[in-house]
């Protein structure tokens, strides 16, 4: 999936994701997506914390937050709405059902509808989990001279499903999924101590070097997002992604729920260095 | 409530909380309190991490376990257990009812009981939270030199039920409780340091100095625990603690729960270093 960057209405203002939303705010973002933008978010509205999104019925909700607290480093929960409500402490204003750049819908484990809008999907019963997102390290990276090849290359973040299986939580089971960064071997340390002193959004890796020890086969090939070039020496650096909630969707197969597309998250309000550990 | 110290039978070889409890392994100290040995655990077995238990029916395990999520600074959750079940997986072979030194039964929101042994009361659709303890960083603190006046003072750290009202989840509300302790000036920096590096065990202070601006009127008249002399200089510092939840059922009144005595813990085989950031 390449980064795509649609409008919606022909005489809407042309506005696309570049290197001008970096500066966006986190309410000009929503704002856009609500419009019908749409496209990987990685750098958008910097320093702002983005998240991952999954609704369930509220007779899931119980198992989705065990499954989280159970898997703290792929599923660090932020915010658990009330049933049925759209709006969020870490938002002012904000609409879950309409500011995420696009969304996946799901019945029975199945991928249904993609769509950048799920009022028409939406039911009073549904309680969304706001999951820390490994974006939001990006910047202390950035921060720390560290290269971000997938944002110097213009593309998603390659995602990947691992062998690892999560701990279950009543019926929710399924395996860990893993972001991967190509890390000069002179930036290693600075990406380890960097991310783990943010461990609200997956924290510290869960590994590094060969993909194989996590049953990736070629990394060339991610389960979500692009594939990423590797420079020569560059070493691959893999965290606990916030899609795991998807593929444990994939396997337990739940009735109904609502998800962001991988790698097009919701942009919260709040700034990354809130959830930073001050050492 | 001074340190009390009993051993259930005349028979049985003398125990006791003293300096020899340092270097209990967590199951020599599981056994000695299964056997009716009594006291607070600050100091035992040290190195491993403490917990606080607090046990509801599963119809508000749910409430429970988002309370705990919307408030992670008092009520960080190292595990769940499922419903019923006494054992968890942070202490090999233990026995959630009978291996802590003493409990809290409570009903609709009373306290109407303080065994050593919580079998009788058991219920199958009890649902037990194991919740980090500030006992976790003081031997990191001790690690770094700062002296720890409760335990130089042979007493139960001394615990506030604060004037600040912790974010609700469904019928669960309640204040903020905390611990304190008093720092000499030179070792401030070095305890938010320690403690920052912990947030699985309630991480930084929530406040430092007067403790007027937590509504505590008088440090002398702890809510839970023993009074601490401050020696001259000494500046008070304020921890969110794992005693909340049980604020939380002194306000909202479920119908059953079984606790930990304030001070008197759950040790598990965990190691403190486990929960510290690498940074």
């Amino acid at each position: 999936m390449n980064p795509t960057v649609t409008v919606r209405a022909a005489d809407q203002p042309v506005a696309a994701i570049d290197e001008q939303a970096h500066a966006w705010s986190p309410a000009t973002a929503r704002a856009r997506f609500r419009d019908g933008l749409t496209g990987p978010t990685a750098g958008v509205a910097a320093g702002h914390t983005q998240v991952n999104l999954i609704s369930v019925p509220a007779d899931w909700a119980y198992d989705m937050l065990l499954f989280c607290q159970r898997n703290p480093k792929p599923c660090p929960v932020l915010d658990v709405t009330d049933a049925g409500s759209w709006t969020t402490v870490l938002a002012d204003g904000a609409d879950l059902r309409t500011d995420l750049p696009r969304y996946r819908v799901w019945r029975d484990g199945e991928l249904v509808d993609e769509p950048t809008d799920v009022r028409a999907h939406w039911r009073g019963d549904l309680v969304s989990f706001l999951i820390g997102c490994s974006f939001t390290f990006e910047s202390a990276l950035t921060g720390a001279g560290v290269p971000i090849r997938h944002v110097e290359q213009g593309r998603n973040v390659p995602m990947y499903v691992t062998g690892r299986q999560c701990r279950p939580a009543g019926r929710l089971h399924g395996p860990m999924v893993v972001s991967m960064r190509p890390v000069p071997p002179q930036h290693v340390a600075a990406a380890l101590r960097e991310t783990g002193l943010l461990p609200a959004v997956h924290g510290a890796p869960v590994h590094c070097g060969d993909p194989s020890a996590l049953g990736i086969a070629d990394l060339g090939r991610p389960d979500f997002g692009d594939p990423v070039d590797l420079e020569p020496d560059d070493i691959p650096m893999f965290w606990a992604c916030g899609v795991t909630p998807q593929a444990a969707v994939m396997a337990s197969r739940p009735p109904f729920a609502i998800t962001h597309a991988p790698g097009q998250m919701f942009l919260t309000d709040a700034r990354d260095e809130q959830y930073r550990i001050v050492a």
